[in-house]
């Protein structure tokens, strides 16, 4: 560093921004907060009456997307109608009956759910239909309240309540925009909890199996079917076998009620579904329990299982949009479930959403367009009107064995090793979410994984990294010594990078970790016998944003580093920082050349001031070396 | 950039990291989370029996400072020590009746702490008594359940019990080192809820005065009161007359208590203090009501009254030891604090802390060491064994007045105009606390205030900044284009930073997000008729780290980018970022000659390929120009 040319070499000087009127950042901060994806681009230099009918187009998609139906799509989406709806037949009445519910339920959500989805949905492979965590929670929760076999009037009229409700909840996201909530139920918080409930339901279930032990029919029937269902777990991999899948249920519908009617098993202690009611979904608007005293009970169910419904139906059309390289809009989506959910509280329906195994067979089975959920929702309502009577002799154990059949599908094992072995903290978040479901109950179990989520975060923003700085040899780029071990230590001079904004929950540790720093550097130093420092550089580059805490903490910093008779430089300030700064006066306290563009320019400076002036002289900007800058 | 050297010159690579074993790096981050500043640096390489003596110094601070204790200290903590005893004993009593406790309990609490204080606390101005808010709070909670007029035993025995069960928590978050939870009460924050807990108590105080009206020497005296104590608001500003804001208050006691002893006043209806007892803190280990049906009531009040307590005890104390420069372990100040409550608890003792007013006195007055706190003990001590009596006559309209000042003080509206300009967003915290205080309750104020603070923490990783970069001319750095409009594009280069990191809270928004700057400037080069994209870089210098969901967001990304016809590069990844994209093999998908340690780097090697290679070409060490690089 002898010779040190004085020519004149721009120093790039940080340029306080200017100050913008309140109300302009607000509204722009607002905006990426609420409308990131920019929904009414299109509405852009429309006329009037285009905007009216681009608005009706928006919350009614089929408008947009009808008239450019074709034949050969019908043809595909009504295979993948039929698929779907000898899945939804059986898995409805099971899942109904996991919530306690009439069976005939599970066909009344099959029917008018899909028709509303498929006018206001976005996806073109979601499949619409009941779940069990849904139907599991609603068990739980209600049942905490009022018992099912002996007011199943009441517990009826509360499930309604609760699904509207749910609806109202989602539509209202949807329509505030608050969709990014969602967002915060991470894949490992989801995967855990969905494993959690999977087994809760698995362990239920088979309570009521093996209480059919001696009945050799059962027992037998059980381990046949169980082995055909061990298909649907291997049906997401591989697609050939996923046709046996899809088919399994309902043909086992059939060859167990033709069993129990052919033996009279029925009269033989065997239980069976019974009667189910002829006709479509009675209206239940009246029935909805707004005065009840459970009224908040019901509420809180609706708002959980509204918002866990949320995300999975999400997540299932984020999924397939992606593979199929279309664009849903989240929000818009949520709307779209919700207004289901309102529908279908008044039509006798309860809580659905698009399951992501009867999406997957949707999908194999070749879906075009949201036409399969209508075919499918007239095959359900073809079954009502004339087919209900067939059910009669269907055994319970069959429904029992489909539901864990669907369950195992979803205790996704090679999904947390995969976790373990990439981020061992999500799989901490994962496997908190399955302990706290199987030995606490859903909620607790919901709780606890997004708790722990969200402690991650403020973890680290709380703890955040700082680096030292070293110079790459041969270069003027300076990087983190930890990673890059060639990094070399510049004489007299103490480079630290900040990893994270600086808030009010990581200032005290930072000032303290930066004390540390300089402690342990000086000490280190002194063993060595070498220059003690001078100048302590900050690196702001990470530093995305800083508040009133922040700046304190910058200020006690800064007369810190005065007291040990050194010099603080800032290097590379973002604009929200600058302007900061700027407002309390810390630019003034530390004289605005001290603030460089890159920390080249701040070594530079800080060197030049080493070897040739006095200390305390002002670098301007003819009196820094020619190196390129960083 | 016509004509390129093929000379080699290093492009500088980034290294993936060597793999750590687990149990490395997990002992490291508790380290970082739980001993930021290395509590036991001192311990290492030192002799058993040493250890040992060092150890019982950290817990008694007084064993390490004692012995080197003289005469001079004595002298400046004498005088301190009066001072802040003359405010101890009126403000004590008051604070009692705040708290709807007996008076006396305001004596004992300035007896007993204060001692426990001077053995185990650190700070060596901060002066131990009772706090309005944390009386304000004990009365609002504890009366909840316990009317304290028409049971003042049990009222006075669940007062203990939370004040032990306070001190509890505060020392175990001593010991567990979870200090940094008091981090999470930022400085706003307490500055609305302290103003909005002195506006509540200073109406409740004033409802009592005006009572008092039609009494002409109540009025007078208020009036002539206030005046006087409105000098202690400007204490803070003016050390001059500090000495006369301390005299204040015992100031007035004496002249009230002869105004009304000479006038007989108490006997027309001006309500006096009344007989206090004489003699010390009477034991109230058998007075703790572990067994009431009230417990969980207690511990909440605990809990709460405890943590706010804390967080003004360590602001206080950080805040005189950075003026002073020395330094103080929070944790173990925290231990001190809840020690001194569980004594306290044990004898007669209510909640105390180290409130600022106070402490500002002491540090005003010239204390030295926390000898002033023995000393301020040692007069309560002769006031509870001699001088009680003489507060028979105090009228409570006095006492009320002095509270009322010392509410004002925490009206800090100059703060809240100082946050408004420097801060927006902290300005609405600290008025939400106030609000929610004055409105609500004490406890909703604190917990919408915590809430509001996290969600600004959450908001900043949920909705990431993400910026263009484009090249300052003559130079090889490439900065965000709001922030510098000289920046340049490079043509068929698009450069995006990412300004936060990659978690599950933020990942789609970040895929979108990309996805949407991408289609823009497509949008606007083809309008422009100019070189359409090949290359999206990203810099990935501010993102500190990244989850699976982080992962996937990166895969779908690539996926994206690939389907467009672009390449993606990244640019300057962490060592934490590197091993994660190893482990999921990202690195193998996109090619590890893809990642740059520098922007420039890459952008060099994307011109080359633009102007030189057949697209596809891998490009090599020895293909890239040999200007500097960043």
């Amino acid at each position: 560093m002898g010779n040190m040319d004085l020519d004149v070499e721009c120093v790039h000087r940080v340029a306080i921004p200017p100050t913008q009127p309140f109300i302009t950042s607000l509204k722009a901060s607002l905006k990426e907060t609420f409308f990131p994806d920019d929904p009414l681009r299109q509405f852009k230099n429309q006329p009037a009456s285009k905007k009216f009918i681009l608005g009706f187009q928006y919350f009614l998609p089929i408008l947009e997307w009808a008239p450019r139906y074709t034949f050969s799509y019908f043809k595909s989406d009504l295979i993948a109608g039929i698929t779907i709806a000898s899945l939804a037949i059986p898995q409805g009445i099971s899942y109904a009956k996991l919530a306690n519910l009439p069976p005939i339920l599970g066909l009344y959500s099959s029917f008018v759910p899909p028709l509303v989805y498929a006018m206001m949905g976005s996806s073109r492979d979601l499949a619409v239909g009941t779940v069990a965590v849904a139907s599991l929670l609603t068990a739980s929760m209600l049942g905490d309240v009022v018992n099912a076999s002996e007011d199943p009037k009441l517990y009826l009229h509360l499930a309604f309540t609760a699904t509207f409700f749910a609806g109202v909840f989602q539509a209202a996201l949807g329509f505030l925009r608050l969709g990014f909530i969602v967002d915060f139920l991470s894949h490992a918080t989801i995967v855990g909890f969905m494993a959690g409930a999977a087994t809760v339901v698995c362990l239920q279930q088979l309570k009521g199996i093996l209480g059919l032990e001696h009945f050799t029919h059962g027992t037998d029937l059980v381990s046949v079917m169980r082995s055909i269902f061990s298909q649907t777990h291997k049906s997401k991999r591989k697609p050939k076998f996923f046709w046996i899948a899809a088919m399994a249920p309902l043909t086992s519908v059939i060859l167990g009620s033709v069993l129990v009617y052919v033996t009279h098993a029925e009269k033989h202690g065997v239980q069976v579904v019974g009667d189910l009611k002829k006709g479509l979904n009675p209206p239940s608007l009246t029935d909805l329990a707004f005065g009840s005293p459970y009224l908040s009970t019901a509420i809180k169910t609706g708002i959980i299982t509204g918002v866990i419904a949320l995300a999975e139906g999400i997540a299932v059309g984020r999924s397939f949009s992606s593979l199929k390289n279309y664009h849903i809009d989240g929000n818009k989506e949520m709307i779209a479930f919700g207004m289901m959910n309102i529908a279908g509280s008044c039509t006798s329906c309860y809580l659905t959403t698009g399951p992501f195994s009867r999406s997957a067979v949707n999908f194999n089975a070749g879906c075009k367009t949201a036409v399969s959920n209508i075919v499918m929702a007239i095959a359900v309502m073809i079954t009502l009107l004339f087919l209900t009577p067939l059910f009669y002799y269907t055994p319970l154990v069959v429904l029992s064995s489909i539901i864990i059949s669907a369950m195992l599908g979803l205790i996704d094992y090679e999904a947390v090793i995969h976790l373990w072995k990439l981020d061992k903290f999500d799989c901490i978040v994962c496997l908190s979410a399955y302990v706290g479901v199987v030995f606490g109950s859903v909620e607790i179990g919901l709780v606890i994984a997004v708790a722990i989520s969200l402690l991650r975060v403020l973890l680290f923003i709380a703890r955040p990294r700082t680096f030292v700085l070293g110079k790459i040899p041969n270069s003027t780029i300076y990087r983190n010594v930890g990673q890059y071990p060639v990094a070399n230590n510049v004489p007299g001079v103490f480079i630290l990078q900040i990893d994270a904004p600086i808030y009010f929950a990581n200032s005290g540790y930072l000032r303290e970790r930066i004390s540390r720093w300089i402690d342990e550097e000086e000490e280190k130093l002194q063993a060595l016998g070498e220059i003690s420092l001078q100048y302590v550089i900050l690196d702001m580059t990470p530093v995305g944003s800083i508040d009133t805490s922040g700046l304190s903490m910058l200020d006690e910093v800064k007369k810190n580093i005065d007291r040990r008779g050194l010099k603080l430089v800032l290097a590379n300030p973002g604009s929200e920082v600058m302007k900061k700064l700027d407002k309390s006066k810390f630019i003034e306290n530390i004289g605005q050349e001290w603030i460089y563009m890159t920390v080249a320019d701040a070594v530079n400076a800080c060197n030049f001031m080493l070897h040739s002036c006095k200390p305390g002289t002002v670098v301007t900007e003819s009196t820094v070396n020619n190196d390129s800058n960083v």
